[in-house]
């Protein structure tokens, strides 16, 4: 086989039984709308998130973790499509740097998203039928208005920490900038202010992957009882290269052929990078619904946090008594040092209280979800560190 | 419109007229076929190819230019299809730093292409029908030995240069190891001796986005008068963003949006970037094959030139008597500086005559197709000093 069919047909459009296992869920009523960036609204509006550790009795402890496009609530949880442990599996557990045994955190899974809370796969009320692109095209200021939502419905006023890396740190700078009083220290990793032009280059490719698939029927596959796999396959190829740096690349693969001794010419997967990426792409669209992916690139596109600050981002941040911990990635190309760095200097023209760790590693953007070690100690020294700001007794 | 529909159907399958314009056209009768690395023969041969400027009367000024993926023989003259003109107008005419007053060059369309030469487009004689995935899985060493086969007979024993960037470097690189007394100088740019895992990865991101395409029909497109123009535009407009630099594209595009003074919260292309790359797309499925976009990156996957000499690559260039200038681009991160300074290193490990320059620039990989004022002095002066080398008289 050289293309993508033999495992691209016939399957079901949404990842099986989602709702049966999306966690705890909680749908607000038509009263309680959400209201978007775009001026629309959306209800009702489900939103499914996973907990983690216990609450203390002042509610001191609760951190939230904001996930990446592709991510979920499953952070430390066995995901219920594929089986495979949380995506931060290495980080958040007892005893490790985001420790369990400590804190309680709430993981949701984003606005748009399709592991429970409301995205375009969902009914649209107006017209009985899954929404598709009648969904209304949402933000990252929107994701994270829901989860505020959430937050006022659990009675949880403020963060002890909003964590997140990748699209996860554009959610944590969006709370720290929409809700200063709700986070008391915030850690944006691998990320930045606003998405740049090669970054909605690489979305734009997915987007034009997935709407190229006659299979995407103009958003509406779901009645089909299909759905555009092969161009989302595409999609999640072009991007996967992207997570990774040019040095991995070569460390892991290099020229090495798969399962052969010589080349066939031929466009069969010769070399173990491209079985690597064919595999990524096979395996993504059995988890992850097309239109979601057009909607949560689409947000990130749009992501410019100074906009609203004409155009100085220091603004943004003014009268900030949030504790900020950057981290960013030598070999990150996606989410450059520079971006992550511009962060950093924005808060310190407001002389907000910000420390910044560049961590030395070939991984790419990756990184943030892979066993770093640094990166996981400066993890855990920070959040540390805020515990004994809060208040926090020690663990044990 | 959201996606590229509009753009994509009941075009012809083939650049209209191309047989007719492909500039001078030699086919080599079935008793000389053409050996291919992997075994096969291709019979009958047809070469097209430009020539540009006059030979001398000792055929002691001649240049072979080689040209990229998506390149063709019209480096210097307008593009039969497209009406723009030659993807080298900026170096190579009269006066220009590849002057056609004073060198006679030969630039052929590489074997595998689409704009004369054989390819997969054209029609296999065992059966009748166009090629299509018939066609025999082709190499950077198969393209050389064509244009051998070409200055063959044309009576030109020996080159005074052979030059050419991207996979027109691979070409230049295989010359002067396939055929080192042919070759008095060559100059390899933004190239590599062999193709990166990361490379390999993008070609092959490409090469699923048009087998997904359903009007690929496995490679048989040609009698459905189709062809995957939506997979093979989704593939160029992957591939455009590795020519570019992150710099150039903040520089050219920023978030800047496209006729328009705010986000339309659609997907449409609201940002220009979106818009350019779209363009690139739509563009080039009007003047390439989209087979031969498979069999050609192909060919670049397999470039590996030390592969015969155990590894070792300044083995393949042992005895060389060539004289070498390579040149990289700073902000090239598809052909790293590092690669080409690979290549240096090899000739310089046997001894090698070897000259190197690395540009300053933010344009990315197409920086040897664009207006650079250094490059441009780089490549005279290289050339100039290799002329009095040579014994050509000085111009004028």
């Amino acid at each position: 086989m050289t293309g993508l069919s033999d495992q691209s047909i016939d399957r079901p459009s949404r990842p099986a039984d989602v709702a049966a296992s999306a966690g705890h869920v909680v749908t607000f009523p038509d009263s309680q709308p959400l209201k978007l960036d775009c001026g629309a609204s959306i209800t009702p509006v489900t939103i499914a998130y996973q907990t983690y550790g216990q609450m203390n009795a002042d509610k001191s402890n609760i951190i939230l973790i904001c996930h990446a496009l592709t991510g979920d609530q499953y952070a430390a949880s066995t995901h219920p499509v594929t089986g495979k442990p949380g995506w931060w599996h290495y980080l958040v557990g007892p005893g490790k740097p985001i420790d369990t045994d400590r804190f309680f955190l709430i993981c949701t899974n984003v606005l748009g998203g399709c592991m429970g809370t409301t995205g375009p796969a969902d009914l649209n009320p107006a017209t009985g039928k899954p929404y598709g692109l009648s969904f209304p095209v949402i933000t990252i200021g929107d994701m994270v208005r829901a989860q505020a939502m959430l937050l006022d419905h659990l009675g949880i006023d403020d963060l002890f920490c909003v964590i997140g890396g990748s699209m996860g740190g554009m959610q944590v700078l969006q709370w720290a900038v929409a809700y200063p009083e709700r986070v008391f220290s915030a850690v944006p990793i691998a990320t930045a202010a606003k998405h740049s032009a090669q970054n909605i280059a690489f979305h734009e490719v997915g987007r034009q992957a997935i709407m190229a698939d006659p299979d995407w029927h103009g958003g509406d596959y779901y009645p089909h009882h299909k759905s555009p796999r092969k161009g989302l396959a595409v999609a999640r190829m072009a991007a996967h290269i992207t997570y990774l740096s040019e040095a991995a690349l070569h460390r892991k693969f290099g020229r090495n052929l798969q399962d052969r001794d010589a080349i066939t010419y031929g466009f069969d997967a010769d070399f173990q990078i491209e079985s690597y990426l064919r595999h990524q792409g096979f395996t993504f669209v059995d988890r992850f619904d097309a239109n979601s992916y057009l909607y949560i690139t689409r947000a990130m596109d749009y992501f410019d946090l100074a906009a609203d600050y004409g155009g100085i981002l220091g603004s943004a941040f003014q009268h900030s008594a949030t504790r900020f911990c950057g981290v960013s990635f030598t070999s990150d190309w996606l989410f450059p040092t520079s971006e992550n760095r511009t962060i950093v200097h924005a808060l310190n023209s407001v002389a907000a209280n910000v420390s910044f760790v560049e961590i030395e590693t070939d991984k790419g953007h990756d990184a943030f979800l892979l066993d770093e070690p640094e990166f996981h100690s400066v993890l855990k020294g920070f959040l540390d560190g805020a515990a004994i700001h809060r208040g926090l007794a020690r663990k044990g």
